[in-house]
């Protein structure tokens, strides 16, 4: 890409340089590498330029100038997300909210943090721990990811069965729309007035505006924590006792399942005393008040005896309960040890279809020799898959990402989703035409228009234009068909 | 209104006596009368044709006939709604729902209902009470709502403190849009995949499409409930009770608040034994396991006591819990004893407010010479002042709107919102512009036009025109202007 076809970008730059540190405009592309893609490395992109405002007002004028000139505007978070999302646009700027860090205020009456959009999902728990209070959704990243970045891909995590998604635990923001004009979404109480626009915005990957606030709910931390493992000889019977869990009235603070390759590895790294020869395990936590714990704890591993767990273990400290979550907690990282490269998908099904999909995508892993680890939210039936290849093998990666995307057509098909909790991005957004039909898709575009009607927000991402969708109808009969202005790989 | 401004009337009964049966497509005024309003009396109006189709393709062709001539249709449930959401356009199609009353089905393992929009509410927790599940949100017309209204107007009840409104207790909807067509909204899973346009469409008053299928979530029943009844002496100390229960953590069933007109009103009706002299009277149900019941409990019995509570009464039976609920569940028929006419109001403002809001209301009412009882859902703020008055003294109604409409604008100033689970309808569109700057009302209106363009679903509800709200700034000196259209004396 030459600066042939960005006419504007010195321009850009002095005008940028006018309002914002000059250091945080940047140009050159050396600096501008670490944003050159999101979590999901094997999208990857360039862009014009990358800005980084302190001010709710330096965003208004960003936008302003980007809405005039036509100019794309990619928001940013801290970059750990999965699906593509945040991957820059070539001819555009990319608004990073990095310097947005500060918790603005926490109400402990009303259980609230009022946070800017680059605070870290954990910071908020960590400031509302004196209170007794901390924020539930807990993604993987939670260390690093931004609460804008949860709103913009509605984020979930291991918790999120008993807590919701964010968009359960947020109750309004401030965000700038196109043209950099204020708008307040949500409010402080249980409902809102007005069209509740507040899930709209919520997972809509910066296509409909710039969130420049939050106001997150916070829950009390429980007063007892358990967690339950427990091994089975067959994969159909750990997807029962999810079923039977659930369906009993007990609503796990957690309940995640994974598959045999990914225990062996899993204990392997972090010596969590999981059984390495057991083709599933299922850990499931339940908090609450103690007496609550100890009941439902004891229904919970007799139920578990019941599907023919082969053994259960139950935390009997809170060391124990952290060394049980360290071998879940770390699965990615450990099956990235046996795989020099990994490909984690995100696809939620129908409980009752866990044993059904586990299964087929063994037989595609043959068809396609790729292994699958499988480490998982099993409650809310919430897969990730991680394929295993090697990008260095010539081909290796498109048969991954043809792999991938048919499991996510499997998911659809059983009655389930293209997405739980990483987003559409560009990752996903082939998958849209077969998730949604033609009318939905009309909808969803003309949503955009409603707050993007030049398109310069995200563009490409989350939803296919209407061309795209056309595009992909007419290609149907090749289940992947290939995008390559968006496609590279890591 | 004469025939002359309907020129389609006859041939519109000819088409859809065509595919509708004859008896069921409504032209009559004597037969129509039912429909003249809803649940709000006070806002009526007769509409050109009522239609009670019975399957989804008779609906669509409605949509498809009323789309191409330009014809309004206002969706309509049982027609308790409190905010004229329901109220007939005078040149449009009243499109009843109350043909579609089947429960499709029931899966007690996913814990979900599959039902038909003309269910009412309380068929459900019928239906699902078999397999120990009940539905949540349990409005005060529950015996007689539809789920398809509670979706148009996101509705609450007593128990929504702890379970959420409508849209936490729904998955899915299918609906048509404007044109007829079929739309998917929603997933069975916790996150759905696109833009999420579940919120959106609860709470959307028929303003956005027809809604033929709702997918709701069922909850357990629990073990236990008991209930907690405590008088004070003063609003404050109560309202200060209710912070205090909250910050604690614990997040009761139910957390209500009544006055002393609404307590001694509902004690002469109910002979609950509630002490007539309280200035305000807390009843706080704990629902769960029978261990965490009975601690829950005992924190709360001991935070009334520090609160200043000057009696404290928790029920030892159903029968008991049963009778404190009487009185609560009662209040608004009973406060229609004591006054021939009352107007129910329905804002939310923060917790910490709500001794402030008591007062300046009662300082209203010493203004308009209008007694006021408050009934409410202390817990989440959602305040329902009675106003009390008689329509037959001249002028009275108009003092009533304005004093409500003073009310409304207070909640809005502490931070509140200017409904809580009633909805905007035509009742409270004046206030849109005070909640919403003229950005958000903007985009409300470009969200509108993204469903429906031409604007003939239940056109003049919930979102006023950006004439309107032209109109209401020009003549933002007068509090309440007069809307001689839409209004109406009962």
């Amino acid at each position: 890409m030459t600066e042939k076809s960005k006419p504007d970008k010195a321009r850009l730059v002095e005008l940028f340089r006018s309002f914002i540190d000059p250091e945080y405009v940047i140009e050159d592309a050396e600096t501008q590498r670490p944003y050159e893609c999101d979590g999901l490395s094997m999208y990857c992109e360039m862009p014009l330029i990358v800005v980084l405002p302190d001010t709710v007002e330096q965003v208004q004028r960003v936008l302003q100038i980007c809405h005039q000139q036509g100019v794309p505007v990619v928001a940013r978070g801290a970059g750990t997300g999965l699906c593509a999302g945040a991957m820059p646009h070539a001819e555009g700027v990319v608004l990073s909210l990095a310097k947005f860090n500060r918790i603005l205020a926490i109400d402990p009456l009303a259980r609230t943090a009022r946070v800017q959009p680059g605070v870290r999902n954990l910071a908020i728990t960590e400031a509302a721990a004196e209170h007794g209070l901390y924020y539930g959704p807990d993604p993987s990243s939670q260390i690093a990811c931004t609460i804008g970045g949860n709103v913009a891909e509605n984020s979930g995590g291991v918790h999120c069965l008993k807590y919701g998604l964010t968009v359960h635990n947020i109750l309004s923001v401030e965000m700038l729309s196109v043209e950099g004009e204020k708008l307040s979404i949500g409010s402080q109480g249980l409902d809102s007035c007005g069209m509740d626009l507040m899930a709209l915005i919520t997972g809509s990957e910066g296509l409909l505006g710039i969130v420049t606030e939050v106001t997150v709910k916070l829950l009390p931390q429980p007063e007892k924590a358990q967690v339950v493992m427990a091994a089975f000889d067959s994969v159909q019977k750990a997807g029962d006792a999810v079923g039977g869990i659930i369906s009993r009235g007990i609503i796990p603070a957690g309940l995640e399942m994974m598959d045999t390759y990914a225990i062996s590895a899993a204990e392997d790294f972090a010596k969590a005393g999981y059984p390495k020869g057991a083709q599933a395990l299922l850990l499931c936590e339940v908090d609450g008040t103690a007496e609550e714990v100890q009941e439902h704890i004891a229904q919970v591993e007799s139920l578990f005896a019941s599907f023919g767990a082969t053994s259960i273990r139950t935390s009997q400290s809170e060391a124990e309960r952290a060394l049980l979550w360290k071998g879940r907690k770390s699965a990615f990282p450990a099956v990235g040890r046996i795989s020099p490269d990994y490909y984690c998908m995100d696809g939620t099904i129908p409980r009752g279809q866990l044993a059904h999909v586990l299964t087929e995508m063994q037989r595609m892993s043959d068809e396609y020799q790729l292994r699958v680890a499988n480490v998982f939210h099993a409650g809310d039936g919430n897969l990730h898959p991680l394929i295993l290849f090697d990008a260095n093998v010539p081909g290796e990666f498109e048969r991954t990402e043809e792999f991938g995307g048919r499991i996510l057509e499997l998911c659809v098909e059983v009655g389930g989703c293209i997405t739980g909790e990483h987003g559409v991005g560009i990752e996903k957004i082939r998958q849209m035409p077969i998730q949604f039909n033609a009318q939905e898709l009309r909808q969803f575009n003309a949503i955009k228009d409603a707050f993007d009607p030049a398109g310069t927000l995200n563009p490409g991402k989350g939803v296919p234009t209407l061309r795209h969708c056309q595009e992909h109808r007419a290609l149907e009969t090749r289940p992947m068909p290939a995008t390559p202005d968006t496609t590279g790989a890591a």
